[in-house]
């Protein structure tokens, strides 16, 4: 079949919109019309060049939500009609790390997902005869695409598409962060590093599971009526400290329980971490940091009882956990609408990179 | 009272056996009867002058066993007769740690501990009328010591001195990060760093708790048979393999599920941590490192599940863990009695320290 898409034919050059050719669903494969779709960081970051894996020429995109629109041989969890959500973390249930209980990492396709191809490695996707790589496993910028039956999570079908394609990738990844890699308990004392979507989302998460201080912080002043907007209840610019750990150790009464990074800079990394409280802060990394930058710090952090974690799709199971955030959504437990600040037609698709990189939005989505 | 002791009058000197003056037990405290002490690294890492924070002239140790002689006013929960294990890491069970249920780092008396002096800020000894620094809250290298009662464990009368004194540090910190820190869970692969006293320690403790696979690491070759005599199923020999990370990975089929450093080696920390299983892996820092050295690793790895922890004492909560470590011995469900290789006399106590630093002893202990 044919179908619209954006064309990232090499790096550092704008999407090209085009039609291109998509095989159909292989044995355990499923058609999905994309109605909606993210633009996220990361897709920049391939586009960019920054990501010394990424692979040309593509069609990027993995935060989206659409229709089953046909389904290959042995697929049973899904069927047309069904509303989901595509999974760059897959959920197999069957390989070790689903059958631990201790990670949402499968690793059931990572190999030909790493590559740009469906598992059994090809690609479903050409332009003119030439293949086109799939992205992250998903390729939401295209209309219609083809996943993995483990890579789609079945979603409410009363939810709207141009909202819950967010949670996709960058809710799940703050919400998830929260209650799946660090379990915040009610009271808890949380900071916040960096006031993008993702620290949004870790805001709102904190607040959906009862977390008394939630201290918010950016160099973006702007950044403070955002994270107040979602439940922060404190902001702290590190500008204006002299020493932004001796300061958020003061603020919450020894330090924090459990600090978010969501910044993706390394030496933020360490602040987050320090200004955890002695004997149980946990300091969760959730941003990507610069190819071949490191974090550091004294062990006696860690020996005096510190501990430093990451998360990532916010630890959770795509088909189990993403249908619950759906419900959560839905249930009004948490909110998506007020951070979808651009919506936008394929066609304007390299518009969104650029509000993202100037910004200007929390979140743009493409709706098809 | 008058009570021999061996005092460090200055750093990078011996100890001198000589007799001190020691007042009686003040409000809260305890006069103790030192039975048996053992020699640890942290003492030799003070006498050498390498922590900054030193204070001379001190009576080191910090690793004893002993009879309680005279309470002071108010002592309600030990009595003359009781032995007990001095704790360098007290239980008030009232402060803010303790009370959290998350942490041991009992913050009661600290800062004065961290003085050299008892919680109303003098100390009790002095020699010739000069004073003389307690040492890490014990001062277990004196026949008669006083100390607070939040900072002694009741143990077993049955128990003998000369082996339970171990557990007042060593192996309290070995096998406590195994059982407080990690919780090792039955059936998991554990690769322990360096095979000295600590190390056998952890070793003993995850063979204790069901542990399938226990990886020994140690450049030294003669560790192995230390290593196999506590329970370690494999050994490695980082200077006989390429590439131990990847070695270690391979041999544990993806990684351990708990790695301990027992080093205080920030490099072999480091290797700890990425050897550690892709999801799940934790890694507890036990070794003390050299002051100013820093810990690293790329983010990724935490990203993908590893987990960076540390220990102190094990984790233990010194009057409701130390008793039950106790008991472990008693039971035969630990072992002490192979360890101390080496029973000296006070005066002989400058030969412990030789025999530590040559690596000939796993531990010396001093019998009064």
């Amino acid at each position: 079949m044919k179908t619209r898409a954006a064309v990232a034919f090499e790096a550092k050059k704008p999407l090209e919109i085009v039609e291109v050719d998509l095989e159909g669903p292989k044995d355990g494969e499923v058609l999905v019309e994309i109605m909606a779709t993210g633009i996220c960081h990361t897709d920049a970051y391939t586009l960019d060049g920054l990501d010394s894996e990424g692979l040309f020429p593509s069609i990027l995109g993995h935060e989206g939500a659409g229709v089953v629109r046909e389904v290959g041989k042995g697929v049973t969890s899904v069927k047309p009609g069904d509303h989901v959500i595509p999974l760059y973390t897959p959920e197999c249930r069957q390989c070790k790390s689903c059958l631990s209980g201790k990670t949402n990492l499968c690793t059931a396709i990572r190999a030909t997902q790493g590559k740009g191809v469906m598992p059994d490695g090809t690609s479903r996707f050409s332009y003119k005869g030439q293949k086109l790589h799939h992205y992250m496993g998903c390729s939401t910028f295209s209309n219609f695409t083809v996943l993995p039956e483990i890579a789609v999570a079945k979603i409410d079908p009363e939810a709207p598409f141009d909202k819950t394609c967010y949670i996709g990738c960058g809710v799940t990844t703050g919400v998830g962060a929260v209650t799946n890699t660090a379990k915040v308990t009610p009271g808890s004392n949380v900071v916040v590093f960096g006031l993008g979507g993702i620290g949004l989302n870790v805001i709102q998460g904190a607040k959906m599971v009862g977390a008394d201080m939630i201290v918010g912080v950016d160099i973006n002043p702007a950044k403070e009526e955002w994270g107040r907007r979602f439940g922060m209840t404190h902001f702290v610019n590190p500008k204006e400290v002299k020493d932004v750990v001796a300061h958020l150790v003061e603020l919450t009464g020894g330090g924090a329980d459990y600090s978010f990074d969501c910044t993706g800079n390394t030496d933020v990394m360490r602040q987050a971490l320090e200004c955890g409280h002695r004997g149980w802060g946990e300091s969760i990394i959730i941003g990507v940091a610069e190819a071949g930058k490191e974090i550091a710090t004294r062990p006696f952090q860690l020996v005096t009882g510190r501990v430093w974690k990451g998360s990532a799709f916010g630890g959770a199971r795509g088909r189990t956990d993403v249908p619950k955030i759906v419900e959560w959504y839905m249930k009004g437990k948490i909110e998506i609408d007020p951070m979808i600040t651009h919506v936008l037609k394929l066609e304007d698709i390299n518009k969104g990179f650029d509000l993202m990189h100037s910004g200007e939005s929390i979140r743009s989505v493409v709706v098809y």
